[in-house]
């Protein structure tokens, strides 16, 4: 007995995302540095919910409109203008977000958010949560998109990576024929015993916010399994899937 | 004295064409399987010209009001009915297309090279021409974009493992920072001293293909320096560059 496995495949950038059919598919996006780092974070220190939006005007609308509500978003390594906080996953202390809401704006990740149509469920992924995501994808057993956020629609390796770390746990559950995802592998298996930051040292996104000073930033972005939850978009918000934990 | 070396970048389908500037550049199309391995067989092996075209309507017309033209395309691995020939670089040996014009339509290639706008060359790459490539964009000394063809848009294995080949062979001459251009060139490190069609055998292309019995073709794509030409657009046509030969 031959049993079908779903699909699982890996779409680089948002530009491609229409190659792709999330019709009743687990979607995960992902943005390691630094956006869905940041809502790992914010959601394992109890914040209450993270919702992602497109602009600034939306993040400072809905922080007014929110009780207790935190607005976060940077431009350019800088925390925008009328917001409060940064896209540092490691502002987010427990002390700090428990019980409040996150509003996030970010370019690329909440962009791609955005763009997903039809989609059984959509989820966040970074090292941070990266056996969490394994967990949540094996439990669903549906096919699966692992979306690369990239930079403003550019491949980029951090995410690509990250996608490769899936695939390499996944394999065996999951029919994989999607060359994304040999190559993701492929980038995966090269780093050998290394640390995902050893091999993002040399990437486009690192070298342009370590020029903003924000190397422990990305050091802590590409740490393992430090903050195991699944994000999962609820309307417009994520929150901490309960099934798994 | 710093010498400010020309920028050398990756994309990685036509999707994403409009992401990179291709102003005075010189632009390689890549499309392993099998355009431009063919254009560089027949060019080698004496044709007056490659003529692309995009559609088989088109072919058909162009090859009437050429004296002696060829009449070439497939879809799904068939000749197109009302065309002679197939898209097999074997089937262009010295003997038949010497002298003649071949008018070539082909679904991924074709179309990226009618995409680049504004390049100061815009050449042809595969396998079959590696290092006449890479002595080409060595002399020119100016910006290269290495455009891979994919399938259908979606990113593909052979056109991204060639385009790490002439990466490998060119990262000292030039300025490289593009995260394509760094997991292309981790594909080719992680063939080691494989050969590509031993990398490239679990690839979507190579599946598809192989299910039309063209596996011999294929490891055919795949061989290096076999037809060392620099295959160059002059108008509509590609022609050898005589500057190199």
């Amino acid at each position: 007995m031959n049993k079908v496995l779903p699909r699982l495949e890996v779409c680089l950038s948002p530009a491609l995302l229409h190659l792709y059919d999330t019709e009743g598919a687990v979607v995960v996006i992902i943005d390691v540095f630094r956006a869905t780092s940041t809502i790992a974070a914010a959601l394992y220190n109890n914040a209450k919910a993270v919702i992602p939006v497109a602009s600034i005007e939306e993040c400072i609308a809905l922080g007014n409109s929110i009780a207790g509500s935190v607005t976060a978003g940077e431009r350019n390594g800088h925390i925008v203008e009328g917001l409060q906080y940064g896209n540092s996953p490691s502002e987010y202390t427990r002390d700090f977000i428990s019980g409040r809401t996150l509003v996030l704006t970010t370019t690329n990740g909440t962009r791609l958010l955005h763009m997903v149509k039809g989609a059984d469920a959509i989820i966040t992924g970074s090292f941070l949560n990266l056996g969490s995501v394994c967990e949540f994808l094996l439990k669903e057993n549906k096919n699966v998109l692992l979306a690369c956020a990239a930079w403003k629609d550019r491949f980029n390796l951090e995410d690509t990576l990250f996608a490769g770390a899936v695939v390499s746990r996944l394999a065996a559950a999951f029919d994989i024929n999607c060359d994304s995802a040999r190559a993701a592998l492929v980038l995966h298996h090269s780093m050998g015993d290394r640390q995902p930051i050893d091999m993002l040292r040399d990437s486009s996104h690192y070298r342009r916010l370590a020029a903003y000073g924000l190397e422990e930033d990305m050091a802590y972005c590409a740490s393992i399994d430090l903050h195991p939850v699944v994000p999962v978009l609820k309307g417009h918000e994520l929150v901490i899937d309960r099934s798994t934990h």
